[in-house]
């Protein structure tokens, strides 16, 4: 038997494409949308089923809006998840997208349904919630895919496979910020107001809802982890009176130093995930507003500015999740379709034995992705508790 | 009965997905697979069958590719028109994606059949057939939608709202170029190598291929028309002798002069349609490569850069198109999508009696724009054959 | 004798200053302080005399300023000529920046007298005139410099070296525009109103004030010549009811195309003065309001973006006219200087017996480059002024 | 008697040019020459006089270069501060731009010598030195001027103007970075290889050498202090073993935090020195390699870009300082001319008795900046040696 073709990304390998469901992401929430429209556009899903919202007005309207059918529309998701397994066209895999405070319970509930999961960021809010949950994961052996989009653009793994073959050489420095502004006043129901409110957050708010995202990026893109850091915490001009600003110092595995700047109260800053990884022979620089376009300063010759789109020095690694020609834009919804994209490639290979080769996985955040995350806000949180102290991820 | 709420372009007002057929777009072709990304992100379509192809064994395998029951996998697009009209589920729209020469008699054929049209551009090859199949479209009734993506980019709109509301009083003067580099090298089966056969594609190559998403991009974002033009074309690298480049002079209907630069043989534009409206008051700038910013200088204050996203002067036309927060980047899938969207709520109108308000329909390009682009495309051509006589578009 | 070493642009050959004097320049006026910047920074020039303007009153203030002795600060250009040519410390050059209509009887008087010229474009207002003094030049044997002093740009000397080393093959077509909105308002006093009086400006306002500035720019960039070209006229919201804009169809002397777009009323246009050169084998791209900049698009390679300083891709005829390291700004003072320390090398060599390379003057505009401008201007309105038809500029 | 007119920073207020002399700067140093082009082009200076180098025949050959008259090029400073101040010809500045470790010598020299001073950061190697330094000023009356160039340019003080005017409401958090990659490789002669030499460069060798520019722009752009630091530092690459990188945390006096970024071992940055500040009603960007540019964000609109030059939102205390319109590029040189002209108004005063209008001289860097500068340092030096701990600037 021959590994599935997965040259096209949106082919889906079963010949059909896979019943998805939803918890959260109903009307008046934000994220949902996001996968949704990366489920569908990775064409590897139907949507079916959901518990988009627990107040039952919210969840028909909000299943109507999907053309979900009312028989499988629900309002608790513990439910859904009794059902769904029970059926024969039951759900193959859950989406979870409700606020932080409410994965873990979520995430078990469907794990031990047999459902594989499709996990929004942060994992959890505590750490140990969130070794419980991969320990689950192992236990049960269905899939948990977690959902970093940023690092799905096609240009972060043209970054990651230019560092992986050595074009920058060693590491020697890393700045990585991640600046919103959504946070400077109080959240209206449809901007997702628990964003504000530490119950369902978690303690260290600001690591959790942006720094996950600049830490995974970091990782993924260099290949480094971080050994140790220290956090400090800020108020500087949110809503609330809880940390919108965190500066934190990093010293990564292979020693060399990272900054990481975050806050979601810098005015003017939308979705500003930038990165900038120095290497001994050269330089790499990517900003999440201008995807398509990747800095690459060698040590002897000329500045080049890599392109999305076949050719001109575009690695295979990264040709492999392009969908439209270079100046056609592909953005961050496109990013969501390659991680929805590769989740139904792992999810086909476990419940429908399809052949997939692991390169065509090997950028899917999984559990120990999602434990990563949560072991770096709880670092960051401890360090800052502690006056800025160095404290070591081990 | 009230008119449905289309604040969320990707709620299908029926309550379920409009049965959507391709004709075109198998495996080895571009463009398809840009159509069948937005009618999935729109939310409004399900694609359910096909002519994807005239070689059977590419029809099939192309069908699997999409999900398309082998049943309602079609060679023969009359075929398809027969038979998708006599069953109860039939579709009830079809997108035509093949070359440009085809395109004409496709059209006819599912008007008459009564499904829905929606056809890339350009409309036809030839005048005459464009005329022949708006009329046709009048007579039957059925709707026909011509896909100009690049003017459903949500800053477009907002620099249309803007123009229209008269923040920049009257046009004075237009730059528009589009620049593309595929025809430096002969095309590969995959790239579409039709469009460099002077039979399929009609006779003035560049203007047909290119020149007609310039024109209805300054047609909509200026509401202006153009009264008359001279073109001269060129031959300047492409990879087969028949022109590759066109300097177009105009003359608009409110008498402002403007300028159209096109050519797919300029190495190192990509996907390079940009705009410059300079008015009385104010001057706009958009550039599809960077879809999200919108430069507007007003005569008497800062340069100022609208952002697509709520908010900070964003006018309600353009916020009505908008999916993602600002920041989070959309780019031309989501154009597509939103075009698909608009063609969604124009069928569910006409075959489901949804009330739509015209104004959500107001940007979605229909046959009379599908006419305007021929005879745009035929004026060129004329004006060339004569050495670059000014020619009326009348 | 040995060649003067010219590595260091700014260290005059002769061990000592020239003299120099203006014409025109005062208070009021802009382009003299220009001119005057340049000549300070270029450590070529002492200004030690001046007939600054034919107002006493001002004349004596603006030499005050310029720390021009009383009495070497004259009304009456014609005396200052006769004066300055009978001292021992007589300026060695003169300067000459007055508007359009006297530059030629004012060059000619200083020619006569001996003195070298540094003149600002356009050369005259009519081809006669420039003729006349092209052969007053050669008959005098005295030197004739025209400012043309964005060519001077280090960077355009990086894209001229390139282009002359074959580095982007046969040049397949050029686009080249030059907007500015001054002229959107009258000029006060200080914007000298008199670029707005065609009696002072010439027939073709504005080919001869910007044309031709973008004229000389592709010539000194591509090495390529005019071979006849198409010239449309327009007033597009400019102050005075002549030509404010000008769309003009080139024929390049090796076949290929140009498009070259002037206007001096396009509302949030400064000084842009942009050019793109599209060869066989790549493209450059240079825009004069970020100067340190070339964009280079190589056929088969990622984008390079070359930047102003040592090393990385920069070739010696570039850095020969650098001054600052990389990121350390250079701009439009700087290539002012480059003119000024050039034309300080000729006249050193003229009057001084200096030996200086000739590869170091090459860029350094004379008589010729002042004619051909006024070709180009008179062909563009011969064109005009017949409608539009192809011109030859022979 | 009236003030002196300065709003055009060009002309010398006594009707005559001061007299400087150089200590440093002879051929095979760097900072020199921009101290030079900033002293020729601000047209306040002759230079008459120099030290240019210790060694005899390099001395000799740069007061050649620089139109020196040999009897006034010395090669000991000592000679040259003795013998110009007996002249009645005798300089009336000096400039001094030699290594850091000679600076608290040279300049006491000078000061006792009764010239004024205009003297290279950072002020010393020693914050002891600094007390010694601006005593000594303080006891003789004699000015003495820091070179600060990069807040100099005109777009900073638009900056600093708008938040002296309360545009951007309270400072909530600055960023600020100084990147560049000089140090990636050894220095050659001409490169000043005494900025990789500890001994004379002073402790904290990269602090000193570009953290007092980040240090002086973030206090001169927002009018507040570094009340606490603490800093890391690394070598990330340099071609020397002492710190090239360093990390610092601020709390600013109003209680913002702030980060500080530096390195010269970031390959591909150049002198990349940007600054944010975030305010509670606005936000603020510049890059000093884009130093045309300011971008605004207010709270409630739309992005402006402010753009150097007359109108549109730029204020008096910048337009004072502009000199070419708006696109015509001014850059680094025109901020040391501003600097230098500056300075020459401030000596003027002393000497000539010119009446200059405090506001004119606001930005003018004087020995208090000069000291600042040394603390921050000095504290830099010791949070890090202290293992980062937080550490008072008082």
């Amino acid at each position: 038997m021959a590994f599935t073709d997965t040259s096209n990304l949106r082919i889906p390998p079963l010949g059909r494409r896979l019943r998805l469901g939803f918890v959260g992401g109903g009307r008046g929430g934000l994220v949902g949308n996001w996968h949704f429209a990366g489920a569908r556009l990775s064409n590897h899903w139907d949507i079916v089923a959901g518990a988009l919202s627990s107040r039952p007005e919210n969840a028909a309207a909000s299943a109507r809006d999907w053309c979900i059918a009312p028989g499988r529309s629900y309002t608790d998701y513990r439910l859904m998840a009794d059902q769904e397994a029970a059926r024969q066209d039951g759900i193959e895999a859950v989406a979870i997208c409700t606020p932080n405070a409410s994965h873990a319970e979520i995430a078990a509930t469907f794990l031990r349904a047999g459902i594989d999961v499709i996990l929004d960021k942060p994992m959890t809010t505590t750490v140990e919630d969130a070794h419980r949950l991969v320990a689950l994961q192992r236990e049960t052996g269905v899939s948990l895919t977690m959902t970093y989009p940023f690092s799905q653009h096609v240009m972060v793994r043209q970054a990651q496979a230019l560092i992986a073959a050595g074009e920058i050489g060693k590491v020697q420095q890393v700045q990585v910020e991640y600046l919103q502004d959504w946070n400077i006043a109080p959240q209206s129901e449809e901007g997702a107001p628990w964003r504000q409110d530490p119950l369902q957050v978690g303690p260290s708010m600001i690591v959790g809802d942006i720094g996950t995202h600049a830490y995974h990026l970091l990782h993924v893109m260099t290949g480094l982890d971080v050994a140790e850091l220290r956090a400090d915490m800020f108020v500087c001009g949110g809503a609330k009176p809880q940390p919108d600003t965190a500066h934190i110092n990093l010293r990564l595995t292979n020693g060399a130093p990272a900054l990481m700047h975050l806050s979601n109260a810098t005015l003017g800053q939308y979705c500003a995930l930038r990165i900038r990884v120095w290497g001994e022979k050269g330089t790499l620089e990517w900003d999440q507003e201008k995807p398509e376009h990747l800095r690459f300063t060698p040590r002897d010759e000329a500045e080049r500015i890599f392109i999305r789109g076949s050719g001109q020095g575009i690695r295979a690694e990264a040709q492999h999740v392009a969908h439209l020609p270079r100046g056609h834009g592909e953005a961050l919804t496109d990013a969501w379709a390659n991680l929805y994209a590769e989740a139904g490639l792992k999810v086909a290979m476990r419940r429908g034995g399809a052949m997939i080769d692991a390169a065509s996985l090997l950028n899917l955040p999984g559990p120990d992705d999602g434990l990563k995350g949560m072991l770096f806000t709880q670092a960051c949180a401890d360090s800052w508790r502690e006056g800025g102290i160095w404290t070591s991820l081990a």
